[in-house]
Formats: structure tokens, C-alpha cells, sequence
């Protein structure tokens, strides 16, 4: 597979086309951004941590039925992913109140959520990716239809259930994550972009540490280590 | 019916308890807020042309079987009103983008949608009273259960349909309006607070000029003229 022109630039990947026009290369950055990138940073070694930990993650959500962009992970840093229309909805699915959650309503931070909640926010940097409702994603026309919806939340619920599970087997609460989807030419809604510690937050079960995004949003320093701490957690047998 | 002590004051009246525990009385004030009360105002007058004007939609409302909690207009500025608990979720319904809509979602001040949306936003002052989606209401226990976000939609939306056809026939656009429930002790949910061009946005349907409280939010002036236009408009034949 050849590498040819860069596609497209986000915050933590460039994504490239390919000499097949139904694959890309998808590469991880070092870079770290937060608050719609009013914080900017740079972690060595952070790109390639997050593309094993989200071929990790992408790789166990195939094999429990969830449809993913994921080809093959090629070295270090780099995935062949196939093309996809990436719906503009960041799909949020909340297990404990935390981050702006808190702010929008008022809820203590750590409050375990009553039942695990999603959200949807408008992929949009110049709008700083605000919340929006069911008929903002109708009217903005940002899937084709409610059923679209309806599946965002199923894939979300699902994902979640899978994914905390599995990291409470290896003494991680799943706090929350940020999910994306993208629509292939048959019509097939997938999961593409990344699941990592960028996207996600990760306490450890026990003293509840926190081991994501948050040591570089918060600057809590060792940012690299909780990143290199999860993937151990990852790889390592359940408990 | 005799008034007693003041039970609660809003932004836009004040209500009393009454020597029958089920009953209250709401009295309509001249003060003007915007902007989350960053922004006051008073015009004299504005409280009786706000409690004409809702206890002309209320009876209208009724009319066509939407369930109030008005029980009775006593002078210019009261109302005689079922005690309800008040549901904290502002139904917002929009059938024209404008306002803080074009802000959060980038869409063109003016731009007829393709369908009504309806809205939810937490009633909290404090936290100024965020957009929320159906799970936020049902984590924070606003309602008992999701049948009555459904009813909460659909009487939104049934209200919409019954208005936006009474003012187009007085040759004005309902633009958007908000509105506010409260549930009574049987348990019915009833249309509480009030409806006026404090809650609504009303354009001329020929020049588009602006007929509600966006002349004190933008500071157009004539704000009490406005209104006034709003009250004949109610009070004359369909043309």
C-alpha cells in the first residue's frame, strides 16, 4: 500500500490517501490538545502509544460484533483504515460525572450517573463542538435519518458496555469516551477514528487516579507514564 | 379569595399563597430581564399587557384542549392560578432560526427550519439554564420517567401548531416561544408560568420587524409599543 497525498489534518492524526481509493492511512500524532485547542502540548512517543492502544481496543470491539474502520496496523504509529464519510457527531457515552458535565449541571464530580448517559456534540471547531439534541443532528442534517440516531446510541451503549467491562477487569473505572463514526459506501456505519486515552477517562479502581487526557488538561505532569500504564493494563491477562 | 404571603418572585411575577391551599396568585411585574438577568429593565405597563396578552393564549389554549393551571383573570396584572410543582425544564420550541440557536449551531439568523424543533433547557439560574437532552433530565430527576419528556414534546408541539396558525391568521410569525409546566396534585401536567412576547418571539409576518422582548434584548426601543401591537393584534378579527 502506498502512501500518497495528505487528506486531512486533525488534532491527533493525519490521514493520508492511498494507491487503493477505499483505504487510508491513518497516522497518530505526538500532539495534544485541550480545551478546543486553546492548550496546546506535544508528548514523545504519545502518537505511538495511542495507536496500540486503539488497535488494542478496535481489535476487541470486532471481535464482540462492533463494525470498525480498522484494516491493519502497519508500524508504530500507522493504520490502514478504510475510507469513510465521518458523521460530524462526537458521540459521548458517561458512566461517572466528571469534566463539563459537572459545569452544565451542576452534578458533584465522581457522582456515579444513575444509568450510563450518551450525548452527542456538533463536530464543529469553530463552534467549539457544542452539545446539541436528537433534532439539531435532524435539522443540521448530520445523519439521514432518527434510525441513524437511534444506531449511534445503540453502538454507543454497546461499546460502552463491552469496554467497561473490560477495563474493570484490569482495575480501570471507565469514567467516559468520545466515540466517531463514519458512514462507508455501502451504506455501513462504522467506527473509525481512535479509542485512547485522548478520548477516554481512566481512574484506577483503587485510588482513583487519574490516567488520561486529563494529567495534560489538568497539568498533572507524568502524562506519558499513565498512557504507557493503560496499554500495560491492556495487554496484561484479566485479574 | 384572599391574598397572603409572597410564596416566590421570578423574573417576570410574583407569586402568592391564597387562603386555598390549591390555589395561587401570579401576579405580573413591569421588569424587564435578558441575557440570564445580566441585562434589566422596567416599562411601565408591561406587566397588564403580559397578563392580557397570556390569559388571551390561555383560554385559546384550553380552547382547544391543551390543560392550563389559569383558573381565573381577578384585575390587570393578576391571575388566579392551580398550584402546581413546576416541572424545572424550559420547553423551547423554534420554528425559525434565530437567537442563541444561530449561535450554537452556526445556522443563518432567519432561516425557516425544516421542521419545529423543541428544545429542553434546565431551569437553573445559576448554572444559566443549559440546553439538555432527554437522559440529562432523567439523571437530574426533573421528570419521573421518559413518557412524560414525551408529553412534555408533544403538548410543546401541539401548542406550536395551535399558535403559529392564531398568529400567522393576525399576520405575524411565530417565530419561537418557551414555555413551562407544572404538574398538579392528581398528577396532570398542566401549561404553567406565562405565554407573552416576554416568552415568545413574534416578527410582522410582511416586514419582519420584531415584536417582542429581542426590542429590549437588542435595545430597539418601542418595547411597550410592541407589545401593545401584540395585545390588538390577539384581540381583532382573523383577517
Amino acid at each position: 500500500m502506498e502512501k500518497r497525498e495528505l487528506l486531512y489534518e486533525g488534532k491527533g492524526k493525519r490521514l493520508y490517501k492511498t494507491d487503493d481509493e477505499q483505504v487510508l492511512l491513518s497516522q497518530f500524532k505526538d500532539d495534544l490538545t485541550a480545551f478546543n485547542a486553546e492548550k496546546r502540548g506535544n508528548e514523545a512517543g504519545k502518537g505511538a502509544l495511542n495507536c496500540k492502544i486503539s488497535t488494542q481496543l478496535f481489535h476487541l470491539l470486532e471481535q464482540r460484533g462492533i463494525k470498525t474502520h480498522l484494516i491493519k496496523t502497519i508500524d508504530e504509529t500507522t493504520q490502514l483504515v478504510k475510507k469513510v464519510a465521518i458523521i460530524p457527531i462526537e458521540v459521548v457515552v458517561r458512566n461517572i460525572a466528571t469534566g463539563s458535565l459537572t459545569k452544565r449541571l451542576g452534578i458533584k464530580d465522581g457522582t456515579v450517573l444513575p444509568f450510563s448517559i450518551v450525548e452527542f456534540y456538533y463536530k464543529d471547531d469553530a463552534l467549539g463542538d457544542p452539545l446539541i439534541n436528537d433534532e439539531h443532528c435532524l435539522i443540521l442534517n448530520l445523519v439521514k435519518s432518527e434510525s441513524d440516531l437511534e444506531e449511534l446510541k445503540r453502538l454507543g451503549r454497546e461499546i460502552n458496555t463491552i469496554m467497561k467491562k473490560f477495563f474493570l477487569d484490569r482495575n480501570l473505572k471507565l469514567v467516559d469516551f468520545k466515540v466517531e463514526f463514519g458512514v462507508d459506501t455501502e451504506g455501513n456505519i462504522l467506527l473509525a477514528d481512535e479509542i485512547s486515552p485522548d478520548s477516554c477517562r481512566f481512574w484506577d479502581a483503587t485510588t482513583n487516579e487519574k490516567l488520561d487526557k486529563d494529567r495534560f488538561r489538568q497539568g498533572l505532569g507524568d502524562v506519558k507514564v499513565a498512557y504507557e500504564e493503560i496499554l500495560r493494563r491492556i495487554l496484561e491477562s484479566e485479574k
